[in-house]
């Protein structure tokens, strides 16, 4: 069966109803909503939600998985391999496989992304 | 490799640096952009963006793949089966495998959503 989440809310962060808001590095101001995932009921991809409050980051991250981005609210920068990108609300980034990703947030405003991901193996 | 498109516009469409519009129903006002797939090096999944004009809907349909949606723009009815359910900016739709599906736009305004596909089997 299909399943709807409205959006609620976009203060402090954007949010979901009936989607848990989880930090996502407890040393950094950045969380994470599941908007897809298993317990939709999808078992071939997962759509999750990002916001990184201004000044902050994710972590520098390196994986054999692959990532689908979309920007939803403010700017920033994102870095891939060795190069550094400004991106903004609508832009489309998609992070290949191995490769070298970091999403930063200079501020003043949240950044916010959607992220797809296929199944962990 | 990571690839970044630019959304570039939003009349009459939204629409990205680098990504065909396509029109998606020959009878319908209803275009199409690949965002992430193939040509961007994605094999896992799929990110596509749809436009609905006003007064339009996309075709009634079910098949074996799901659907992961997030609205971008506008307002509209999604069915879902038997259901039919008002939907707007920001809403979060999963579409069940074999579920009967369709988005229609009643209008004023530009119906727009990301939708993420499994790559097809």
């Amino acid at each position: 069966m299909g399943v709807i989440h409205r959006r609620s809310g976009e203060s402090p962060a954007f949010h979901w109803e009936g989607v848990a808001l989880e930090r996502y590095e407890s040393a950094a101001p950045v969380t994470k909503q599941v908007l897809i995932g298993p317990r939709e009921g999808a078992a071939h991809f997962a759509v999750r939600y990002f916001e990184i409050a201004p000044g902050a980051a994710s972590a520098l991250d390196t994986h054999a998985h692959d990532h689908g981005v979309v920007v939803l609210r403010g700017r920033g920068v994102v870095r891939l391999g060795d190069e550094r990108h400004a991106i903004g609300e609508g832009d489309v980034i998609y992070v290949a496989p191995g490769e070298l990703h970091q999403f930063e947030n200079p501020g003043p405003d949240p950044l916010g992304f959607l992220c797809v991901i296929p199944p962990k193996r």
